[in-house]
């Protein structure tokens, strides 16, 4: 839960204060949380990925620096923590130094639970943020990343859980979750830069990243935001294979198919002119070899957004890269 | 205990990046811990002077924006939270509004221990920023806040801990230890904002503000951090008073008198040329109502800072101001 902020960093995913000196702004965003992988490499990775993403989301491309937060948990033992600490660090490092950007500073204490999070900020001309008011009729919505991360990873808990595992074994295979599990850490730990950039290349109108409101949820919220009278309407929900059986399966636990299923480092929900959106789609597969997916449509309305009745669930594969599953 | 910070950031209380905009930098700070007081209010206004004090110990005066970190304890019932978060939102708010910033944007989440903090920043062009590394010989240290806070906190909460108290009850009465523990509350509240704007008017060499290592603890690492062949020397410890006899009294526990106590949103320790320094006491006491101390002296050395063997404590009372017990 974010902190209402004020000027023009309402309702947005950074926050945005003009500066003392002429034409630049500072553009700022924090996230902390608590680690939801069992590879704390990954999950260093994660964080950063995670806090950079509400600067993507704006447009800004470029962060200038990244604070780190950490809290230890004082129920790891000495040993544990020599061997999980470092890790964590040198995934958050390594995700800052793939953003072209540097870790200078933060705070690290002792709490009964892990924590791993950070603050971005950048300063920057008003030309590099994309201020996410400016959909208009006619526009499509396209998502970089696909959902149901929140559901791949607890199913890959259940494996160890027998009572769980049994209400979900006869939907999908432990091989279909593993797949899962894997796919949603390489996705929670991919970068929106790209994403971002090439915003800038296609005319994008504004966006915003998926996370813990789910799909509608943060597209509400975009919604909410526009100065035109539009609302959104999704039709496609682009889902990691096998998980939205899985949520279904669980009744009313995730809400996936109703678009309120928690994300942690989710894509970018981006409006792009009609015209350029199968480009935005085509370029971004060919530079990162991830597929994006238009999923819905601007309409003239009252901003708001909805999920249709039937939606269509794209079953998102897991792939193999370089020798390894992803 | 904060992550090493790499650039010109290192060891040094904020991190500074130069930015793509020419001769602007990036000043930033967070911290966030526990509460350590037990009025809600003053909390927040603690941990946001905390905060910012990392910036005044630069130089910086200017703060251009502020995140707010805050960790909501989950042992706390509904009815708790709805009375202490606000209050603490309140104060925060409330001490950054008095150093002339505000707080856009921040993350709040639950956890098992309460943490309130936060992230300070500010683009400033080098001539607002004195690095701490100036020190000559003949300059003379001056200190802009009492020690003794974290005695001051303890001895308070050992009021209703009958075997603590009765070990240090024929040392100070109960009156003693609530006058400390307001002065230690109200200063630790007090901004570092004044004292740092009289660092450029009194042309400081640099400055560290003393916190979590203690006096000596900060000492060192500005020593450290140096670019003359100096040391510091420390004759004076101004105690908020009855302190020093409660850490004696309570053997090796604090290491007050050894000048490693940990402080909580301490003074600045500050590099003054020797004919400044009296000028700059007498000025913030004039603006601000509030004593400085001239503490030590700089020497030529090896980078390194002790506290004499027998050390002058200036004993700090508590002070009424408008009615209230300070």
């Amino acid at each position: 839960m974010h902190i209402p902020q004020t000027k023009i960093g309402i309702g947005m995913d950074s926050c945005v204060t003009p500066l003392r000196h002429a034409g630049l702004s500072l553009v700022q965003t924090t996230d902390f949380f608590y680690p939801l992988v069992d590879d704390p490499y990954m999950q260093g990775k994660i964080a950063c990925a995670n806090v950079l993403s509400d600067l993507y989301a704006m447009g800004v491309t470029e962060c200038d620096n990244m604070l780190m937060l950490l809290g230890v948990s004082t129920k790891m033992s000495e040993k544990e923590r020599d061997v999980v600490v470092p890790l964590m660090l040198r995934g958050f490092r390594d995700a800052a130094a793939e953003a072209n950007t540097s870790v200078n500073g933060g705070q690290t204490v002792m709490n009964p639970w892990c924590t791993i999070g950070g603050v971005a900020s950048s300063i920057c001309q008003s030309s590099e943020l994309i201020v996410p008011d400016g959909a208009v009729v006619g526009d499509v919505l396209v998502l970089t990343k696909p959902l149901g991360t929140q559901v791949a990873v607890n199913a890959h808990q259940w494996l160890d859980q027998p009572e769980r595992w049994n209400k979900i074994k006869l939907i999908v295979s432990e091989e279909d979750v593993r797949k899962a599990y894997y796919r949603a850490m390489n996705s929670m730990a991919r970068l929106n830069k790209k994403a971002a950039e090439l915003m800038h290349k296609y005319n994008a109108h504004g966006a915003t990243d998926v996370t813990g409101f789910g799909l509608l949820g943060h597209a509400q919220n975009l919604a909410k935001n526009q100065r035109n009278e539009v609302s959104f309407i999704i039709h496609n929900l682009p889902i990691i294979a096998k998980m939205a059986s899985v949520a279904k399966a669980c009744g009313n636990m995730f809400h996936l198919l109703q678009g309120s299923s928690a994300e942690t480092s989710g894509g970018l929900l981006i409006c792009l002119p009609r015209e350029q959106a199968a480009a935005y789609c085509k370029d971004i597969e060919k530079q990162e070899g991830y597929q994006a997916w238009i999923i819905g449509i601007v309409e003239k309305g009252n901003r708001t957004a909805r999920i249709i009745d039937k939606p269509r669930v794209i079953e998102v594969p897991a792939k193999e890269k370089e020798g390894e599953l992803w």
